[in-house]
């Protein structure tokens, strides 16, 4: 299994960016994106999405080098239009206004529409606390995702509709940065592809009957995930639906729905300047407080101990920079592939 | 069982709320968000609360009248010093301010220390939404609500810890109103009270294994309620520790922890002027769009319709409004004896 590391998967990612016809700059910027994906563990959202990206770009449905347009601003906030660049570049120029306008204002908001997707949300809020800042964002898929049952549905309605936060912390931010449905549907095509069951609570089949089996999901017509919330699932559900309204519904983008529409992120971004409220050396007490008090909680039974949201993705990056990064062979083949036939030749 | 009409019940509040030292105005301003509460069928946060509060008021950890103050102030944001008025006082001040900031800037963001508690937050985003604001708001305890087990842990560490969101929709706002628990203590206790198990998900015992008795809440040391989210509960860990950072750290009140604090709500309310990223109609058009959507999903089995998030409580409002407010007898009881005590009487 080759092992690469950070600098040379982002190299690589890079140099075939170019090939597709990014510019050099956005280019690099999507290359840190994707290359901070994997290093942080969430390979699904890496590497491994050259090869769809390449056909995106092919078809026309991704436009490089497209600049990022202010539909309308106000010094605190700004709807943004994507003009379908990648995600990447787009959701990097929202937070870095977002932050100009949080600094200037003490609170901003950004809404973006017309742009294709932007990997891992925690990329862009982390990118905000590290600035400083307190941030919010979620994005939805402008109804191309399906996938998510409505709470007392029988089909899926939603798609992920991720949320995210970050602020500093006393070593490194704390992040949250969750679906709201149970799990992704990367996940559960992991589990039908390698013939095992999908743990309960996680799927309906098509008829709205909790099921088991990972290819529930892939009949005709399709079973759905849930959304998060075992018991009281309504409160995922409802998450969701603030996530497809803040996202699609403030840009115009569009919720999701069941017309045909263009497949994309639609963006909101909240940002928070710390200073404007507290010093922040009193903010990063409190939440070291709050820290050091959760982390105090005797282990219950089967854990060893208790993680601050974001601090998994961090001792992942750690280790991963540290030691390399595994790409298992299918994903390495496939991106070798994709490389050669836009004449890039690579080594591991 | 009494049963009383909004008006009634709000004039009867009204009466012990000014008897207990309360301005005309502001007494007005909490029988309001605590009649509400009773008809939207969180009884919880009703009548229920104003024992407990006269004797609050009577210790001097309430006090009635108290202005709030501006800590500090830009034009989108203010932190403010609720002077350990009524939290519903300070609340309503706090939303009413966030209106005019984020008419004038677009966004805004009111944070808050020094309040009591403020009762139901999907009051206030709710008002937030009928001034055509979308509103995100979120209140911690101070740490003095430790109930809810961080994830892996095997006590209570953290208040239950709501989120609430509201915005404009067709014919009612939308209002996600949540726990980040699987349910409130108050459930629990009437689960106890009652003699009965509590659902598989809700609870552990002070060891830290899972348990369906409501009374391993209430040993010593206590069991603990446990983050919501089923199999993925470090999800709704994840956005208690984001609602304890936003209304705690932000606000300099403080988070959870395990010292000794004045019992209060630290708040956060941010909110956004719908108009200044798509007209109201676009966006309204949208909101619909998607409640049909998922509205559209057959019920799966045991349902017979799904419900956008708010959609329960506006229900229990229009019935209660036309048929008036069961109050139980032990409730009424007290209510009336706590009124005779302060020289009011009262008839049903």
């Amino acid at each position: 299994m080759p092992v690469l590391s950070y600098d040379t998967l982002r190299s690589h990612l890079s140099r075939v960016l170019l090939a597709l016809g990014c510019p050099a700059d956005e280019a690099d910027v999507i290359a840190d994106a994707l290359a901070s994906a994997n290093v942080a563990g969430h390979d699904s959202h890496g590497l491994i999405r050259i090869e769809q990206y390449a056909r995106m770009v092919q078809s026309g449905e991704i436009e490089p080098g497209t600049p990022t347009t202010i539909v309308r601003e106000t010094p605190a906030t700004a709807l943004l239009d994507g003009g379908w660049n990648f995600g990447q570049v787009v959701a990097k120029r929202a937070i870095e206004m977002g932050i100009e306008k949080a600094r200037a204002c003490g609170v901003s908001t950004i809404s973006v529409k017309n742009s294709n997707h932007l990997g891992r949300l925690g990329e862009y809020t982390v990118m905000a606390a590290r600035a400083g800042m307190m941030c919010v964002a979620t994005v939805n898929n402008h109804g191309r995702g399906n996938l998510v049952a409505p709470f007392g549905g029988s089909d899926g309605r939603l798609a992920t509709n991720p949320i995210s936060f970050a602020c500093p912390g006393p070593e490194r931010p704390v992040l949250v940065d969750i679906t709201t449905s149970v799990v992704a549907e990367g996940k559960v095509r992991v589990l039908r592809n390698a013939g095992k069951s999908a743990p309960e609570g996680w799927l309906i089949d098509n008829q709205g009957h909790p099921s088991t089996d990972p290819a529930d999901l892939y009949t005709d017509p399709r079973g759905a995930i849930l959304p998060f919330g075992g018991a009281v699932a309504h409160k995922g559900f409802a998450l969701s639906i603030m996530v497809d309204i803040m996202s699609g519904a403030l840009s115009g983008a569009g919720c999701s729905y069941s017309g045909t529409c263009r497949l994309g992120n639609a963006m909101y971004f909240n940002l928070t300047d710390i200073e404007k409220f507290v010093p922040r050396d009193e903010f990063l007490e409190w939440v070291t407080t709050l820290k050091n008090h959760v982390q105090a909680s005797p282990p219950a039974p089967g854990f060893s101990e208790i993680l601050m949201p974001g601090e998994p993705e961090f001792r992942t990056e750690e280790r991963r920079r540290r030691d390399g990064i595994e790409v298992d062979e299918g994903t390495w083949g496939q991106f070798l592939e994709c490389a050669r036939s836009l004449g890039v030749e690579l080594s591991g």
